[in-house]
């Protein structure tokens, strides 16, 4: 056995500053369990005059502005990719298992688009490729859903996987701020970039749920197959209505697994107060797990962060060297066991909150009643307000389950109604009891 | 690579039943990812004539009263202990161990007590040696310390490890009734024993503590090492003034790790209801870990039952043939890194919750007030209620942090004082923002 490995970092951004402050902060740790030190030999930057915090004695960490002088040092063992990007993270990658390196990496960009491409230059190679990091920051989601349910059937996921969103729906909630108010805050505070797009409109999140779902239902869930809508102008009122109905919103990635077809969304829902994901507030992330043995479970922690998201990374790269110490390389590997297969509209049921407008007449809301039941959808919670224009009622309306198919074709009968002046609001319900 | 790896199971009870039905139901998973298949080639069972709940075609199990059948079997590479006490599980597994036969317990008593000896048993024969059951059932919580912490240092631990006294305290807290009511109930539905000793004086606990310590802190914990509290005869009242104070009951295992001593005890303590610990509501358990860098984190799911339970005896023999496949058995065993050192109380330190009766006189509060900060103890909070006795007081403090031993000493010098009648409760609080 080597007295030190070496690893290769490409990136010392954020997370990159992180992965050597941790490495010095707990060698000892890391070494007593693998009988070895790690050392960052070499790390690549764009800038070498931009100022870093690295917490660390560097111990010699060569820093160049040359990715090949990583990627092509015979004594790196194990390439970090922290750089984030896609097409040179992708080309370094590939570079890297062509040279027989072990991968580690944060890039949820990138393995949610190229994911089997690398797994195959990976297995190809014999090497490692790892990135818990990838999801949910320092909580070790996937090591969870691959190792602690490998004898368990996963029916559904749903996470909570994106920190700026839940930061700005639990603001809201919690303080009856403003969309715009409270996105402004989390810009002031760091929770939200300056160009916030991929956060609010879901895409990040929707990236995670693509990983979640090929290790939990062992089936090539592309980026393009999960359904996003972002949280971009919810409505205040929205959100105290549901609060009045028992739940909250949050920004839910949604996937469920049954005859062997996928449904993985990404959208605003309302989750009932009693579910255990309504508790996972601020920039917080989690992700439940429901097992068909197991029953529910969740995973709690900080979703993103220097510190937390280095923390798995470094894990990672500590499994990586107990394989290379054991001769076991490459071997993580399981091709997907089904083919994918997405549900159709017909085939995807839930609850939904409704929000709309009539005009207050005499007869309106039996009519609207029994449009539902046309399309079987019946309604489990109603609640109707005055509006301010006295000749017209706001109504919010909870279904019972029904399928989505059904409830889009009830919406546009109900769109089209006479007595219908808007839908306003339209939202899936998660975690009541019926569910 | 073998068609097929053969395991042989000690007990047929609550878990074994599930272990088997799991087994046969999941198969097609699990020899997706292993290459081959998993057979319960025989069971131990004690009553040849008791009915079993198996849900499985039992595809040629031969069930026998001999343990030996199991043990001496050359075909049985894997032995699964889910037969429970302590004597008999330790020599089997003793006796398999030397029949380099690879090990997976659900027995917490038995770890709790003997873990080292078996853990060396299991090294010295080049066996895996896996238990990642008899912690908090289906929660991968074991697996979440050792690989997804392995780069970090966990600080602390707090454990909600025990259903049955979750259960009665959420019971007690929701509904507001009494500690033997609560029993009753929890009794009738199953949720605790006929004789509930083990989990309502926090034995059950202790043991779960005493495990997770051990890996979390890498230093070897007796089961005698940790101090216990049980939640029996708990007054309502004291549950009350909690909930006003924005606190609620639980039964938590605490554990603390820094310059290298150890505190670690389980015992009913508030805790503030921000903190996420305090939804874990019902029979459900969770392991909260602070993480140097990762932070706040949290393993929430189903501490018991047959099938939660069966799931993680069988991700643990996944592990083991995952491992046999590689050629890779018995290298998971590390040794503790830190002799054991445990705080002393003058080392610990904590919120506490004080109730007490005061003779209601001028001037009491003040002497009260002032001999706390003799002890160099000061409150944030204070409630003070009438009494049913005209003449008496009731007060409620929550300290700001003290060192366990001027607590002590300082409710010894309150006991003696004139104006006090009695001391009625004293608990820890956690989760309070200045923790």
């Amino acid at each position: 056995m080597e007295d030190k490995v070496s690893v290769g970092l490409l990136g010392v951004g954020v997370v990159g500053s992180g992965v050597i402050s941790l490495i010095e902060k707990h060698q000892e740790k890391i070494a007593h369990q693998l009988g070895c030190h790690v050392h960052v030999k070499s790390a690549l930057i764009r800038d070498p005059n931009k100022s870093r915090h690295v917490e660390a004695d560097l111990d010699g960490t060569v820093f160049t502005t040359n990715a090949d002088d990583v990627l092509n040092d015979p004594e790196i063992e194990v390439v970090v990719e922290v750089m984030g990007g896609i097409e040179e993270a992708r080309e370094s990658i590939l570079k890297a298992f062509a040279s027989k390196k072990h991968v580690v990496t944060a890039n949820k960009d990138l393995v949610a688009l190229y994911g089997a491409e690398l797994h195959e230059a990976a297995e190809r190679n014999k090497c490692d490729f790892y990135y818990e990091a990838s999801v949910a920051g320092g909580i070790p989601i996937l090591r969870g859903i691959t190792d602690g349910f490998a004898s368990d059937h996963i029916e559904q996921l749903m996470g909570i996987v994106n920190g700026t969103t839940n930061y700005i729906l639990t603001k809201m909630h919690n303080e009856g701020v403003s969309y715009e108010d409270a996105l402004k805050e989390a810009q002031e505070l760091g929770f939200a970039e300056a160009d916030p797009a991929a956060d609010v409109d879901g895409l990040d999140a929707a990236r995670k749920m693509a990983i979640l779902c090929r290790l939990a239902f062992s089936t090539y869930i592309d980026l393009e197959d999960v359904e996003v809508t972002g949280i971009n102008g919810i409505d205040l009122a929205d959100l105290q209505y549901g609060d009045n109905l028992g739940f909250i919103m949050k920004l839910i990635g949604f996937a469920k697994f049954d005859d062997k077809q996928v449904e993985v969304n990404v959208q605003p829902a309302f989750i009932s107060k009693q579910h255990p994901l309504a508790d996972v507030k601020n920039e917080y992330n989690a992700v439940y797990v429901y097992g068909e043995a197991v029953g529910e479970a969740m995973f709690y922690g900080a979703g993103a962060g220097s510190m937390p998201t280095a923390a798995a990374v470094i894990s990672d790269v500590v499994t990586v060297i107990k394989n290379m110490h054991r001769g076991v390389t490459g071997s993580q590997v399981v091709e997907p066991r089904f083919k994918k297969e997405l549900k159709t509209e017909d085939q995807r049921f839930g609850q939904y909150y409704v929000r709309f407008h009539v005009k207050d007449e005499v007869g309106v809301f039996s009519r609207i009643s029994s449009l539902f039941n046309q399309f079987h959808i019946s309604f489990k919670q109603i609640l109707q307000n005055p509006s301010k224009n006295p000749d017209t009622a706001e109504i919010v309306v909870i279904t019972h389950q029904a399928s989505l198919d059904k409830i889009h074709q009830a919406l546009e009968a109900l769109n089209n109604l006479g007595e219908v002046l808007n839908i306003r609001s339209f939202y899936k319900v998660e975690g009541d009891a019926e569910v």
